[in-house]
C-alpha cells in the first residue's frame, strides 16, 4: 500500500527502503532536498513541499512522521492542517507518550487519526527489520497492518517461543498493537528504560573485570584511603574484550547489546575514543517518571539513569558538599587524585 | 580424550553426554548409583567408589568436579588425597573464586593442578553448548583444550563479531582461559552479577507495563496516599506476555533472558505459580563484594541483589523502623493495605 | 496581627495556639464545629461558615489554609471566591508546588495574593516552633513577617552557625522566603525527600545491627542459599534500642530523627506493633520527579522512595518474573521460606 | 584512674586532655617527640619510648591505641610484646572489626585483654565528649568504666528519651558496651555507614535546590538532550546556604551534620574550594560488605558509597562502555559538554 514518509534521516530512509523493497510505494518529503533526491526511484516519489506531499497521497492519506522529537509536534500540526477527516498520521519517533495523548485528542476533533509507533532496531533495522510497538484506534491500526508487517522482522528472525503454536500472532512477527493512542510509545519508553538497565549491568560488570588487578598496584597509605585487605585476591589481568566475546556463545547473558559491546571492544578494549559522558535522550527519564507515578519500584533502571547523569558531572555540587561536610566534622582535607 | 566426572546432576550428566557424543570417553562417579547406571554405555564408564573412579583414570588424570558448592571443597580434597603429582582437578561448579585460590595453593604443594571453570548454559547446554570461563596454569589449560572445545558451543552458534577475522580464537568458540587459578570463577561470578542486573531490568520494566492501568482503578484519598495527578495518562491495559514476545524480534533488548521471559509468560502472564521470593545463590553477592573491594561503583547490580533480599522479607525490620519513626514525628498510624 | 485559619487539625490548631499565645489574634473555621468550639477563647474567634469567616477578617485579609492536600485546591477556590483584590491566601499544607504555580497564577488575575508555606515540625511544633519555607511575592511575604516570626522556633532554638554574626536573618529564626510562588513548597518537598533518605539510612543501619547474629543461626544448605563464609564474624547480639540511644550523644549521626527512633525503640525494640508497610504521601515522589526533570542524580533519595514502594508489595509482579526466569534457565524451583 | 595513650594526633591528644581535665592521669607516647612535649603537664606523663611507656604504667596496665588504622595492628603487637597477663589494650581507632576478632584471639592466649572502642565526635569531642561504642569482655569493660564515662558526653548533652526513667544507663551517658570483641567497631562501622547515607541525602537534596533554575537556562536542542517539558516549573534561584540554615530550627531534618553543612555554606555557598572527589576511608565499605554477608538490603547506604566511588572517577571505564554501545547501536556520537 501507499505510505507517506516525512523525515528521511537514517531511520526514515531505511523504513522507506524496506517498504519499497517489499512492494509498497512511498511518497517522501524532507526539508533537505538532497536526501529526497537520493531516495527517489523505484516505488519512491519525492516531493518538494508539504503541500505537494499531501497532494500526492491517496485518501485516506497515511503519513509517517520520522523527525527528531523536538520538531515532531510542529510537523504533526503542519501535516494535520493540510489533512482531512479519515486521514492518518503515524508518529514513528521517540515522542513522549503524553504528547501523543494530547495530539491524538486534538486531531480527533477534526476526524484525523493519530497512531504512535515506537520503532526499535537502530542502524541494523533495514536488514533485520524493526520491532514495532503501536498505539492507536483498533481499526486504524488494522488498516495499516500491511505496512507494519513489512517493517517488522518477521517470525523467522527468532526461534518460536515454546508454547506458541498454530498461526503466528503479530507479536511473533515483531509488531504489536499495544493499546489506545500513546500505548505504543509508552511500551517503547519502557523498552528503552530496560535498555538503560541492561547496558549498565554489562558496563558495571566489565568494569569490575577491568579492575580485577587492583591488588597488583601500589595503594596510597593514608587515612583517606581504604586499605585493600586481600590484595592477593585481585591480581587478575583480564582481557575484557575477549570476555565479551566468549559470553556471546552459550551464556545466559548473551544478547544483542552484548554483541555490540564485543564489537566495540574488538578494536580498542581501552575505549580511548570515548570520554564517558553518556547522553540520555528522554525515554529513560520518562520511564522513571512513570514508575514513580505508578508507585512501582525500579531501582535498577533508576540507577542506570542516574549513572548517566553522574557521568556528565551532574553530581558535582553534591560531591563538593560531601567533601565540605567531611572537612567540617573531621578536618579531612579533600584528597586530590 | 578421557575425562573423569564426579557429580551427575543435570549439569554433570549433560556435560558427559556432550563429551561422549563427540568422541571423548568419560569415567563417572556419583553417590547416587542410579544416575551412574543411567549414563553408562557408549563412551561412559561408571564407577562405584572414588577409589574405583581414580583407578580407572589414565595418568595424568583429569577429573571434573560438578557438585553443589557446599560440598565442592570436600570433594576436591577426597579426590586429591587419592591423586598424585601431575593430575588435574577441574572444578566446574559455582565455587567462590577465593576458595579456588586456597585450593589451588594447597594442591600445588603436592603437584596437583587445579583448574576452575565457570560453566554457563543452564538446561539448554547439552544442545547449545556451554560457555566456559577458565582459570588455571597455562599449560594445564592447554592440555585440556580438546575437552573445553567440545563442551563449548562453537563459533557457529553466533554471527562473527565485525572486526574479528582469520582463524577463530577460543573466545569465539565459546571458551576462554581468563587467567591464573580463580580467574575462571571470577569471570563467571561477574557474569552472574550482570545476569542479576539484566533480569531485574526486564522485571522492573514489565512491572511498569503491568501497572500502566493505575489510572483506571479507584485510589484511597487520605493523607497517607499520594494522589495520582494524571490518571488519564495511566489507562493502558497492556498484555505483558505479548510485549515480551514482540521485543524478541528486531529490538535492542532482545536476548536469551528475554526469550525465557516470553516463554514463562506464554502460559500464565499473571505468574500465579510463583510467590516472588527470589533466591540468590552466591555469585551476585560475591560480585558485589568484589566491586566494593575494588572501589568500583555497581549501583545496578547491587540494586538487583538487594531486590532479591527484599523479596525475601529481609528489609522487614528496617521497614517497621520507618513506620515507627513516622508514627513518632507525625503521629501517622501505619496503613494496612 | 490578625490571621484567619481554615482547618483545625493537629497542625492548624497548634499554629493558632502558638500565634495567640504570642499576642496575635485568629479567626478560625473548620467543618467540624467541635474543634472550632474547643479553640475559641483568648484571641481566637470561631466562625460557623466560610462567609462568616471572611466577614470577620479585617482587610487586607490573610487566611491560612491548613487542610489535607486532597482538598486544599477546592478550599483555596472557595476562599478566593469570597475575597477581593489585596487579600492573601496562605497554603500551609503539603501541596505539590506545581499546584501552587497554577493557583497563584489564577488568583493573580483577580488581585489575590497566594503564599505557599512548607511547615515542618510534626507533633512537636507547638512547643518548639515550626520551620517555615515560604514562597510568594516579596512584599506580601514581608507583610506577613510577624506571623511567620512567631510561628518559627526563633534563633535560640539552635546554637548560632559559626560565621554568622550581627543581626539575625530570618533563616536563623527558622523561616525563609525561598522565592516566588511555589518556592516554599518546592523547598519543603526536597526537605521531605531528604527526610526519606535519612530515615532509610538509619533503618538500614539498624537492620544490619539486628542481623549481626546470623552466624549464630543454622542456615539451609542448598543450591538456593548462599553459604555464610565467616559465621564467626556474625555472632553479635546487639541491643538496637541502646545503640540508638548511645548515638544521640556526641556522635556524628545524632539528629532529631534519631531521637525519635530511640524513643520508638524504648518500649519495643522488636517493633511488633508495626507491619512494615511504609506509606509515602507525595513529597518523596515529587522530589524524585524534580530530580529527574533537572537531570540531577539522587540515588539515595530514590532508593529510600523505592524501599517504601517495595514495603507495600509493589515489586511483587517483578519478583515473580525473576523467579519465573530462574525456573526457565536453571530449572530452579522457587524456594518457599 | 591511670590510662596510657599511644598516638597523640588530634583525637588522641584531645582524649588525654578530656581525661586529665577530669581527674584522671595519663602516660603518653607518640613517635613525634614534639606532640608529647606539648601535652606534658598536669596529669600527663610523657615518655620517649614504648619501653618507658610500659614501665610507667601501673599494673594491670591499660593502654589506649589511637593511631591510623594502617599501623594499628603493628602498634598493638609491639605493645603486647611488652605486656603481661591481665594487661589491657584498647583500640580506639577505626579498625575493621574483623581485625579486632583476630587480635583479641591472639592476645587472649597470652592473657592480655583486648577492647575495641569506636569513637565518634570529630573535632568537637574535646568539648562535647565522644560517643563510645565498646567491644570486649564484660569485666574488663567494667574495669575501664571510669575512663569511658569521662570521655563520653554525659546524659545532660541531650534531652532524655521519653520512656527512659530512673537511674541513667551508660547508653544515656554516651557510651555502650555493645558485646564481645569486635562489637564496638562493628557498631561504629555501621554508624559510619549510616553517616554516609545521611550525608548523601542532604547533598542530593541540596543539589536539587541548586538546580531548581534549570528552566531559566537555554538548553541544547538535539537528539542527545532530553527537552525540559515544563521550564516554567524550574525557575527558582534558591539560596542553598540559607535553606540549610532554616532547616536547623524546628525541622524534622535538623541534625548535627546539617549544622556542619550550614557552617560550610556560610562563607562559600558555591563550595569553590572543593573539587568533589570524596574519599571513603573504610567503614562505609565494610558496612556494605556486612550487609551483603547478612543478606540485608541497604540500597541507601550503598548508593551513598557508590556515589563516592563515582566522584573519584571509578565509573569511568563503565561510562565509556555505555557511550561505545550507544555508538554501536544507534550511531550516536558522544556529546562533549
Amino acid at each position: 500500500m501507499q505510505l507517506g514518509m516525512i523525515g528521511l534521516g537514517r531511520m526514515g530512509a531505511n523504513l522507506v527502503r524496506r517498504l519499497t523493497n517489499n512492494g509498497h510505494t512511498c511518497v517522501v518529503y524532507d526539508r533537505n532536498r538532497a536526501v529526497v533526491k537520493e531516495l527517489e526511484g523505484r516505488g519512491v516519489q519525492g516531493t518538494a513541499s508539504l503541500d505537494e506531499f499531501i497532494a500526492k497521497l491517496s485518501k485516506p492519506r497515511a503519513a509517517w512522521v520520522m523527525v527528531p522529537a523536538a520538531v515532531a509536534g510542529e510537523t504533526v500540526q503542519e501535516l494535520a492542517s493540510r489533512m482531512e477527516a479519515g486521514d492518518i498520521i503515524i508518529d514513528g519517533g521517540n515522542t513522549y507518550y503524553r504528547d501523543d495523548l494530547e495530539r491524538a485528542k486534538a486531531l480527533k476533533i477534526r476526524g484525523i487519526h493519530y497512531v504512535d509507533c515506537g520503532t526499535s532496531g537502530g542502524v541494523f533495522g533495514l536488514e533485520r527489520g524493526y520491532c514495532l510497538m503501536i498505539g492507536g484506534e483498533e481499526d486504524v491500526v488494522k488498516h495499516l497492518d500491511p505496512i507494519f508487517k513489512t517493517i517488522a522482522p518477521g517470525i523467522k528472525s527468532a526461534p518460536r517461543t515454546p508454547g506458541r503454536n498454530g498461526a503466528s500472532i503479530p507479536a511473533e512477527e515483531g509488531y504489536l498493537h499495544c493499546g489506545p493512542p500513546g500505548a505504543g510509545h509508552f511500551v517503547k519508553m519502557v523498552h528503552n528504560g530496560i535498555e538503560y538497565g541492561i547496558m549498565a549491568a554489562y558496563a558495571e560488570g566489565l568494569n569490575i573485570l577491568k579492575h580485577a588487578d587492583v591488588g597488583l598496584h601500589p595503594r596510597a597509605q593514608d587515612a583517606e584511603t581504604t586499605p585493600l585487605r586481600d590484595p592477593e585476591a585481585y591480581q587478575y589481568q583480564i582481557d575484557v574484550g575477549q570476555v565479551a566475546e566468549v559470553w556471546r556463545r552459550g551464556s545466559v547473558v548473551s544478547s544483542w547489546l552484548l554483541d555490540l559491546t564485543a564489537a566495540a571492544l574488538v578494536d580498542d578494549s581501552e575505549l580511548t575514543g570515548f570520554s564517558g559522558q553518556v547522553s540520555d535522550s528522554g525515554e529513560g527519564r520518562w520511564t522513571a517518571l512513570a514508575a514513580i507515578d505508578e508507585g512501582v519500584p525500579t531501582p535498577v533502571i533508576n540507577a542506570a539513569l542516574f549513572g548517566r547523569f553522574e557521568s556528565r558531572g551532574e553530581a558535582d555540587y553534591a560531591n563538593r558538599l560531601l567533601s565540605a561536610m567531611r572537612k567540617q566534622f573531621g578536618g579531612h582535607d579533600e584528597k586530590k587524585e
